[in-house]
């Protein structure tokens, strides 16, 4: 295996349950080294979400590679996080809401993109943030999704020695978004630099779905939401 | 569905066999509409090998859509598919030699972007040209990985309703490259516009394991080969 040798992949949005994993991969082993993913795959809140990845690695002193798919984004636009002329829906995260928020087959793709990073570093672990809150909506975060993809990753790679398979880490997959708060304040996350908002502007807007489940698992959790806001209307 | 709907989507890399799997995919339904997908992935052979899907898409009258992953193909180099500094090897497509030209995950990647894609343009039917003469090196080129690969996406996709549910075609991989050549000659497939030499030069080299590997399907299968190759030293 040639210098660049990573025991670890992290896939980092930038939002609070990825930096939760990137947290739980460092402190698993502090000889370990950690690479952190992010990807540009053209997703309306890109600017935020991709310099708060690259904080978040920074904070961490892990190395952090950014995945350009800004092209296969247009191809798959139709969704709202890649398409500028669908509006992103107001309230909670539930359903139907939030169905036009789907990126068509994205974590199969990125979680595919990681293993082959992985395999090139020889890494034998790929880290993946996705937390119960998301099944309902998204088939991709399922357990059933993971283990399947497990299975696929390693007679995808079964060539390699035993000792260098990589196995996919899911540690949120049961949990809550105020279970992984809880975890996370646990292990001195920084969360005041993570980036949730799917409207991509400077201030989280507080009101899509994920500021609403943002605000939600930090309440919930009792622990102090350091989350800058954009003032609501009435108090401007 | 929008406008922009189509029925399948064939993985296209302007080889014999992923242009003898969009032979059949064309001449499945002459209604059906399907749709080619190439990859840039900064490969040597690039030039060569996109020109050629271009021109065989241009043949069978189907869009061709190029996704552009050179960025990951850097992160993923150190193999001869996209690596300048590493030799292609020489002689027959066996395990030893071809090993150098694996690209980390590549199937897996690959196959997750066009079920991406097949998604947001509501195709059934996501076309691989995989075959058995690429079990041995490669592990993702076997019945097992499209087996368990089929399965995850099924789960990914579960939302989907079952009318609308992407299947993955494999019609070669019990095949020998003997055998595709056959089909795709009684399928009037025009060979002369597909490239395979992993050398990348304008004419096919004739030595490296792919050339060695295509000669071999056209005299087994007893049918003329219309492949430009290069002139051997000698004949200079």
């Amino acid at each position: 295996m040639s210098n660049n040798q990573v025991d670890s992949v992290v896939l980092l949005s930038g939002g609070m349950d990825s930096t939760t994993a990137l947290a739980l991969a460092v402190q698993e082993d502090v000889f370990s080294k950690v690479l952190a993913i992010s990807f540009d795959y053209g997703q309306r809140h890109r600017t935020q979400e991709l310099s708060a990845s690259r904080n978040i690695a920074r904070h961490f002193g892990v190395e952090r590679v950014l995945v350009d798919l800004t092209d296969l984004g247009n191809l798959l636009a139709g969704s709202a996080l890649t398409e500028r002329e669908v509006d992103v829906p107001d309230g909670h995260y539930t359903d139907e809401t939030m169905k036009v928020t789907v990126v068509p087959n994205r974590n199969a793709i990125m979680l595919s993109i990681a293993f082959g990073i992985a395999r090139a570093r020889g890494a034998t672990k790929v880290w993946a943030g996705i937390h119960s809150g998301d099944h309902a909506i998204y088939p991709d975060c399922r357990e059933e999704f993971a283990q399947s993809f497990r299975t696929t990753m390693i007679l995808a790679n079964i060539d390699l020695e035993p000792s260098q398979r990589i196995y996919l880490a899911t540690p949120f997959i049961h949990m809550t978004k105020q279970q992984i708060v809880e975890r996370g304040s646990w292990l001195g996350v920084p969360y005041e630099l993570t980036y949730s908002c799917y409207k991509g502007e400077t201030y989280h807007c507080g009101t899509c779905g994920t500021c609403v489940e943002r605000k939600e698992a930090f309440e919930l959790a009792k622990i102090g939401d350091p989350t800058d806001y954009a003032p609501t209307p009435a108090a401007v």
